[in-house]
């Protein structure tokens, strides 16, 4: 069965986030100087083709670790949303 | 009050993605060959100080609109989280 994921890769609280400070320094001139705290990440969306959710779950673990983050300066969590419908089975219902 | 919010910008649909289209071609490498349909996007994390949830939420609406994502070939959608403990009334309680 297709499962879908999301994984949400951000770096760790106190490293310096240079994309989030040059957001931050435009807010102000747009007039948005009650906005702060920005940091940006990465998401990344994927399919994953497994047995059963837990094995899925478990592989994007490992692709999260060793392909989609820098485990040193990121942390990243997993979001998990519905199994896909399955083409194969579609007519039968 | 103090509102936490999320935005994902992610490329539209039947737009080519270079970096989910790079994480794809390591993939089997990597012997992870059921995993497919990678995009790969922006995850944005900010607070915004403002009187209501309501005004916050537009407020992220025009940021994301204006200064997040690139309406041209971008769409994003916002998530809210709980808002922030007010650390003025934090002694009270």
């Amino acid at each position: 069965m297709k499962y879908q994921f999301q994984v949400i890769v951000s770096l760790k609280p106190g490293l310096l986030d240079p994309q989030g400070k040059a957001i931050e320094g435009s807010l102000p001139a747009m007039g948005w100087a009650n906005a702060s705290n920005v940091r940006v990440g990465k998401h990344v969306e994927l399919v994953v083709d497994a047995e059963t959710e837990a094995a899925a779950v478990s592989q994007v673990d490992e692709m999260a670790q060793r392909l989609l983050s820098n485990p040193v300066i990121e942390s990243y969590r997993i979001v998990s949303t519905a199994p896909l419908p399955d083409p194969r089975f579609e007519d039968v219902s």
